[in-house]
């Protein structure tokens, strides 16, 4: 029994996020990869674990995953055999043998998310699958500004909650800013962080836009950040527009 | 009653193409419009005319659109109506009043398309929705060279059927040349003509990109061509990567 390691890249549109659900909550990334893996393990089941609990509607290019499997054709043909095996919606781009010890969460030591947005009066069927179309306009000094404010290790408890109850709320980003618009009228927001909370993405997004529409100055983003507290967060923004990029080790 | 000029994005993926079809077939483009449009106009039926009957599963970002319709609250509001009336995945990007002898297809005097290759060993998720993966690697100096013998005023009767039983197979293509690849190993052809035969577009890709990949010369496709035969075409490239993105009038 050899353990695998796979870069995943997936179109989240039609899954109810990352994680193994109950069936009625719809299929989901790693159900699709252990039923996939399953099938190749003649049957017998697979547990894959994953860097990353992207929610339902997010996507990813660069989500991390592991599984241990007896397999004897290396690790490409088992790339093709498990990419043969999976929906068109989700696709192992990367398939190498690892350490027995090799956890695709706790060995990370940060993970990096684009957040896409559409800035247009009018919805674009070609690419709000991928991206928040949002109206009015966005400045983007605006929105560099605010997002200057994330560097370090801060209190983000106005931005998401901790994964496990009670859990603290200090995150250490390294990264956030932004590019564009570019001459498809898209945004990106690029944001490394050694950890997200839940929803922290979204939430920034969300709030930042505020900042980027004139609606608020840097300094109301500021005193919502400071106040560590979810109620000053703006609603998040929708998880079409979000991408896991990147896990590092 | 006056008449209106539109236009269309969509993402044709889910579509049993453009043009109306019997129920069975699936919904198609102009069956959401006229559903939308008939409800704005209290239930009464509303024929919608298209420049451009694009296939099952081809995009479109501006394909062109004509109806008539009684409407006092001005192309703006019908605008946002419209789009309310319609799914996500079609968008009218433009509204305005028009002369009562538009017709979106016999006033034009070309169309215009990009066919999008994604050339990688590996799917993409997030690109195949709009793109065709092929491997292996292609030239794109190999492309252009054939590409340029597209143009001109000639007989595409290997890479497509006339519209009408019997119709000739001559038209007049303007341009004809590939970009790329860029950064996300992504080719774009761009191919403007006066008019378009059925699977042309995509029947050329599919022979060019036997060019682009080595396994014919240029002078192979100049021979294809030359002999105006159905069956010296390759097969059509895929719908997905086939994109009607402008109509010139």
């Amino acid at each position: 029994m050899a353990r695998y390691k796979a870069t995943l890249e997936y179109d989240g549109t039609d899954f109810a996020g990352f994680q193994r659900q109950v069936a009625e909550a719809g299929p989901t990334i790693q159900g699709e990869l252990e039923a996939a893996l399953a099938r190749l393990n003649g049957g017998d089941p697979v547990t894959v674990i994953g860097a990353g609990r992207t929610d339902s509607g997010v996507h990813a290019t660069g989500q991390v995953i592991a599984f241990n499997l007896e397999w004897s054709h290396g690790p490409e043909t088992l790339a093709r055999a498990l990419n043969a095996n999976l929906p068109r919606t989700i696709a192992a781009r990367d398939v190498s043998d690892c350490e027995a010890g090799f956890h695709p969460r706790f060995s990370a030591s940060g993970r990096r998310y684009r957040y896409s947005i559409y800035n247009a009066p009018t919805r674009s069927p070609l690419r709000e699958r991928f991206a928040w179309r949002a109206w009015p306009k966005l400045e983007v000094a605006a929105l560099q500004a605010a997002s200057g404010q994330l560097i370090g290790r801060r209190d983000f408890g106005t931005f998401g909650t901790a994964p496990e109850a009670g859990g603290h709320t200090l995150r250490t980003v390294r990264e956030a800013r932004w590019s564009g618009p570019d001459e498809d009228e898209t945004f990106n927001f690029y944001i490394e962080a050694d950890a997200f909370l839940y929803r922290m993405v979204r939430s920034l997004v969300g709030t930042l836009k505020l900042v980027g529409s004139g609606d608020w100055s840097p300094a109301d983003f500021e005193s919502a950040m400071a106040a560590a507290d979810r109620r000053q967060s703006a609603t998040p923004a929708p998880p079409n527009g979000l991408c896991l990029i990147e896990v590092i080790y």
